[in-house]
């Protein structure tokens, strides 16, 4: 079985943002103008606009001996757009800046740009321009989304108030333990070669770590019921984090239940494969790119039947507490492992 | 001489977005909510948005052996905002993303930030937001910027007419000869690291390289002069590919003379001294950052005493000839080599 390879070489820099171009339509009103001048243009509105950038490094934030590359095309819009839910706003824009080594020929690329147009088709977004490079190493994509919003539904992570509700969307913890099964089916796979990996029993956890959805039927849905947040974030570094972000940003004090955090179930089976504690994974796992936001209490009606909105908490007054009361019912300070980049 | 060296692991990831946070303040009254939640606000109005990206990677587009980090900072936002120029419009805000190895100190991210912070005085424009992570290899920075322009103002590739003078900014080629005396320096420290470089004579054309402007200037001096261009790019290719895309993108021909192109007499010099044909050097080395842009001819009047503005040719109306008429009066095909960053 021989796979086409076209080089990159062949396409050269223009080939292949004209390659990318050809399959890129419009289709959002206010863009004017997409790839292919030095800058988009983007028609405003009475709305404000939304911006938010990330980045994702090989080696870093992914593997590619696990990771396909229409996934992660696909995830890298997705963790944008996730901040644009974030934002109670609509993403409507994207750029995307790739940095990609002779390694990759032009089928990978477009393999790549598939999982983005896919993204941009989910999510209703248009790639409107971006930037393409080679790289000596590791593959690089940094996306920038663009969103609109109206100026007095946006959500801060500073609007939470005394005895507001906190709700977190989906489950938690699954994105992390998906990442720790991959990784030891790399290990067994390294270790052995002709050992296939047996991923069917872990499907769920793998497909939230390898292509998670930005959660914006939630942000739709909010809308339909007139509930506007009073805070909100998503949940990319773990929810211990964005709890204590909301509490900093707000100045109040935090109080969850760890009975309420939502764990599927598989998740919790595999965590204690893992040995790991399936409420840490949740705390501090990452990636799940669920909601995690504040509504005032009036608004509890309006939402309390949601499948898949989880009422984990509430806001208190003192800024310097933040507490999870255990299912043993005794309280521990909530701490955020986070992620530290920059550790080795 | 010791130089204080702060781990960026004793900072962390949220420690580093806080000191970044801390030295830039907000100048642009549309930037409604900064630095520090999943997306920046940004108030929108009847004029349009502008939206660009560009990825600068270590070992292919920068070497840090040559150059300073302020300056890197510096050059990264300026051939972004360079980007808005070219489209007739004024920048507003921008997002930087930064992927950095622990052989970078808080001080070397300081010195970038440095460079960033003072193009964004410079250019009066805001950052807005972005992501800091870590790289496995070389540094990475990706900065997007947001624009604004009068809707029936914006200046497209397309726009060029039968007849329209053909325009360049300043002078062209200096950027590249610059790498050509870095490069060289730098092989000479290799092979002898007590030789000192003697940069001097070179001042012009390494700060060319190191340090170029966005020419803001002429597009706010276009504007007092009502003079709005037909069709506008910036020179970051070089001229030669710049011209073939306004021709391509306009449909029409382009005619330019040899004798028209501007080209500094320390970099003719240092062409001659490199065995390199000067204008080889302007209609293909790149990286200059000046504008190219049409006019009709009854725009003329208005700017033809700008010191900084020459008159390179005219638009014919063949799109399948891009030519140049020599000092001996020959024709010559205007082929781009451009820059295919493919290639190894």
């Amino acid at each position: 079985m021989s796979e086409k390879r076209t080089e990159l070489s062949k396409l050269g820099e223009f080939g292949l943002i004209e390659r990318i171009k050809s399959k890129f339509s419009v289709s959002q009103p206010t863009t004017l103008l997409g790839i292919g001048d030095d800058a988009a243009i983007i028609a405003a509105s009475d709305d404000v606009k939304l911006l938010s950038t990330d980045m994702l490094l090989e080696g870093v934030h992914f593997d590619l001996s696990y990771m396909p590359l229409q996934h992660l095309g696909y995830k890298s819009v997705a963790v944008n757009v996730s901040d644009i839910a974030a934002m109670n706003g609509t993403p409507e824009q994207i750029t995307v800046a790739i940095a990609i080594s002779n390694r990759f020929s032009m089928e990978a690329v477009d393999a790549l740009f598939e999982g983005i147009h896919a993204a941009c088709t989910n999510y209703k977004v248009d790639l409107v321009g971006g930037d393409t490079t080679s790289s000596v190493s590791g593959l690089v994509i940094s996306v920038t989304v663009l969103g609109r919003a109206k100026k007095d539904e946006v959500v801060k992570r500073s609007g939470a108030q005394l005895n507001d509700i906190i709700c977190v969307t989906g489950d938690l913890g699954a994105a992390y333990l998906g990442l720790q099964v991959l990784e030891r089916e790399k290990e067994v796979f390294l270790s052995n070669p002709d050992m296939q990996p047996d991923l069917e029993k872990y499907e769920y956890l793998v497909g939230r770590q390898l292509r998670p959805e930005a959660r914006m039927d939630i942000i739709h849905e909010l809308r339909e019921k007139e509930c506007v947040p009073t805070s909100m974030i998503d949940v990319s570094d773990g929810l211990a984090s964005e709890l204590l972000h909301l509490g900093k940003e707000s100045n109040v004090g935090i109080k969850i239940f760890e009975d309420k955090v939502p764990i599927d179930n598989g998740a919790f089976d595999t965590a204690i494969e893992f040995k790991l504690d399936p409420i840490t994974c949740a705390l501090n796992g990452g990636e799940d790119y669920e909601l995690l936001f504040t509504i005032k209490p009036s608004d509890y009606e309006k939402i309390k039947n949601h499948p898949d909105i989880h009422f984990i908490g509430h806001i208190h007054n003192d800024p310097t507490q933040h507490v999870m009361v255990t299912k043993q019912e005794t309280m521990v300070p909530i701490t955020a492992q986070g992620w530290n980049h920059f550790k080795e």
